[in-house]
């Protein structure tokens, strides 16, 4: 038997850990999509949490789990909803929050996290700048490094959202989320197997940013060359040592999905839902839509996350 | 005592006569919109009904009360929600809709009633031109006119949106809705006050579409010239017979907001609440933004109406 960098029991303590400090987020359906996808779609409304996005589970969780010492301060280097939700959760619960940025991030990302209580810490803009300027603040201050998606009390409360899904409904069939760097995947995998080991779990990934598709088709973890996409939540080059084992194992398969298919299932969502979801959130959509997973037998009904909703409204995705 | 078009009874019953044809819209409340707001707001989501507005209220009740004689048909003179909202109604109920449309309505709107299930007829633009198409049409089928707003049955299936909201909040202070001819309004007086007194009720208008204020200001019924505002679905140029008596009784003050106000309150919405709302449902937020509501003393709870979500998105609002 594999370990895992989280169990179901996990899962169940983080839900009641954060409990009292998230939203218990809606789920939606729409006929039009259902038709559309030949099945019953179970959409769970991530993009109304704090901070509009799954990711303020994660990060509750994660300062709770370290109990008095979070008092040092949380650090990250995440310019995008890692950072916001980090700054917030850190925020409610008294602790300051340590966010490096690039300094060639947008003012508004600056703006939000700033809006939301956090410190911004500028850095250069390379990868290895921004690490150096992390750990520099994590030495400083004695401060507590969150990553945005490789860290065991992180996948955990990404997972709290699927235990949500699955009171709610508890006959799925089938699951689906976006990856990036896989913690959302993972936690997901965590929650519905350790519920019910028959439910089947499903990835999405933008074409352009195929890490995980790459790895599961090698059957080892793959880094791939500069990721792009207008899902710009889901931008890793890389699965994680605590995520990668965890969707090897349990993920059935990992479906990609082009650019104009990701803007197209934005825009029914928009249209048709009235949700403003982001382009990371219209990956699982465009999957669920799609050819090959319409084609995927003795799916009835499919639970998919609308993961985020923080999106630039000074222009249109299409 | 006045003798209104429609009473709490009658809401009662549409209640029960609509209920398992419409969609219990949720309530949704923001922290960002209240703390700007000074207040705690909420929103009864009826973009989330069918055909994306609460005109499916008014038209499914107006079919139902037919009975039996609704299979001649219903008929009526709208290119925009209630179009839409009569056609789709008419169709769970199969009872044929004939929806009159000026040839220089957009492919997109004749798309929607076509893709409700609604017969389209051609008329003149003007006013006058599809006034009479529409008498004979309902001289040809011997179907019945269903108008927008001033109806009694109309008014009366507005009103169970906010008989459903006083039930999952009942303390409210007072409520808002935007105006067109006034059937929302009206069945959401009717409904407040018949269930408590003590709410206020209060309107909210486009400055460039303002009937009802220059109405309440004068003391009778006011005819503008050519209303003009993004919010299209509120540019009736006089309230009608039936909604301005309930209006002129009921209704403690109509507040008006520019267009600048109406599109700040929609991106607003979007951004933090994640709704898409269209421009007549961001009428009643920009209202409870402004400096003179937030002037308004003893509104301590306040619910309004995000009445509809059909935007077009090929553009951008602001």
């Amino acid at each position: 038997m594999n370990t895992y960098a989280a169990t179901i029991a996990d899962i169940r303590h983080a839900t009641e850990r954060i409990g009292s400090f998230v939203h218990r987020t809606p789920v939606m359906t729409c006929s039009t999509l259902d038709e559309r996808a030949g099945r019953s779609v179970f959409f769970k409304c991530e993009h109304l949490q704090k901070t509009g996005s799954f990711k303020y589970r994660g990060a509750t969780n994660a300062i709770l789990k370290l109990g008095a010492a979070a008092k040092k301060g949380v650090v990250t280097h995440s310019s995008g909803n890692h950072g916001q939700a980090l700054a917030l959760a850190a925020k409610v619960q008294a602790v300051p929050a340590h966010i490096v940025m690039p300094s060639t991030a947008s003012a508004v990302k600056k703006a939000a996290v700033l809006g939301y209580g956090g410190m911004v810490h500028e850095s250069g803009p390379s990868l290895a700048e921004r690490e150096a300027k992390t750990a520099e603040i994590v030495a400083e201050t004695g401060g507590f490094l969150i990553p945005p998606f490789d860290h065991p009390d992180v996948i955990a409360g990404q997972g709290t959202a699927c235990l949500e899904l699955l009171e709610d409904v508890p006959d799925l069939d089938a699951v689906i989320a976006p990856i990036g760097g896989g913690g959302l995947l993972s936690g997901w995998c965590i929650t519905a197997k350790g519920i019910n080991p028959a439910i089947r779990v499903f990835g999405a990934e933008p074409s352009a940013a195929d890490a995980a598709a790459k790895s599961k088709a090698a059957g080892m973890m793959v880094r791939i060359a500069t990721p792009t996409s207008i899902a710009d939540g889901l931008l890793a080059n890389h699965l994680g040592q605590h995520t990668w084992p965890i969707i090897r194992d349990n993920v059935e398969q990992v479906f990609t999905v082009s650019e104009d298919q990701i803007r197209a299932a934005m825009r029914l969502v928009w249209e048709r839902m009235k949700q403003c979801i982001e382009p990371s959130a219209a990956v699982g959509v465009a999957v669920i839509l799609s050819d090959e997973f319409r084609a995927v037998a003795n799916v009835r009904k499919v639970g998919v996350i609308l993961c985020g909703g923080n999106v630039n409204l000074d222009k249109l995705y299409w």
